[in-house]
């Protein structure tokens, strides 16, 4: 079965409605969604970035803010800017690495998604993630702890690396099995055709 | 009968498949198309960029041609990476400016971005810039002479000014009579919807 593979940020508020429609148009095509957390902090870092290039570019921020207000509208998702913007979200990619990819890692990092960017809440409070993780059918203190164990902040520091390896420099994006790149939740139809056309992972 | 502004630069990649495709997507709205060249490098220039923003992130400019190779290639339209990228887009801007917005400035338009994108062609190159002319139904001497008249200069001034007071970074930009901005050739729809429903300018 085709397979595209979607690189996501917690911190990157477009990640939120691409994370909460990608499975619904992957299905429809037949395509599996592989759920690859990652960090775009050294990304970023390399570029000479210190913060959010929303945050950088005035307006290009509150364009994206209102750009993601109507996106969200349209899709009948809740939507509440978070304070700080944008949110540490190492903690959170840890936990969504540590968890199977069978369900569980997406049903929490959407559940967190909603939390983050729909109310508005902190994903790096501990109350926050252990009731996304509670969401997931998942027990909170068991993925915390192990969410912090060198081999999944290894696995992390590994997807981070590959990410860049394949072209990243955003988020959301995907990848398709023969290495082809799109950027942005605008791109989650095209990259699913492309996979349904050719693509097999 | 409502219309939309259309904010384009010369220099910019994803203007050239905007300005082939808006007036068809407008026309199935009933909505119309205000042709507004104007100039992205004083604006970049406030953001310390002294280039494109493609060729200061490299991962992000080669995705960029890639999904400009696709996004043609799924409008039939030709692609050719011009260079230097990006070219000078000034003189192009002034003759756009100062040709009439009933037709002739769109022609021209849609005419020079074929040429830069489509054969990859110089657009300071005279000799490219009179083909376009004439393609719209132009004289070039006499529209070369116009275009470098104080009264243009200060118009494609005046242009950029009001962009950037309406919250402009970037470019293909539309703005709606009430004020929205939507940023980008993936926006057109949207734009063009939100002007249909409630925008009349």
């Amino acid at each position: 079965m085709a397979a595209v593979e979607f690189f996501y940020e917690f911190a990157s508020t477009y990640s939120y409605p691409a994370a909460m429609r990608v499975e619904e148009v992957a299905a429809k095509a037949g395509v599996t969604v592989r759920w690859r957390p990652f960090l775009l902090g050294p990304i970023f870092a390399e570029a000479g970035w210190t913060t959010s290039p929303f945050n950088l570019i005035p307006a290009k921020g509150r364009n994206m803010w209102r750009d993601l207000e109507r996106i969200t509208a349209d899709l009948g998702l809740p939507f509440q800017k978070p304070d700080p913007f944008p949110q540490n979200s190492l903690t959170a990619a840890r936990i969504a690495t540590s968890l199977p990819d069978d369900g569980k890692r997406a049903a929490f990092s959407r559940e967190l998604y909603r939390m983050e960017f729909g109310e508005g809440l902190s994903i790096t409070d501990a109350e926050v993630l252990g009731r996304a993780l509670t969401a997931a059918g998942v027990e909170p203190a068991t993925a915390l702890v192990a969410a912090g164990s060198d081999q999944v902040k290894q696995a992390l520091r590994a997807t981070t690396e590959e990410a860049k390896a394949k072209g990243l420099f955003g988020a959301p994006s995907l990848v398709t099995a023969d290495g082809e790149l799109f950027w942005g939740n605008d791109r989650i139809e095209q990259a699913v055709a492309w996979a349904a056309k050719g693509g097999s992972a």
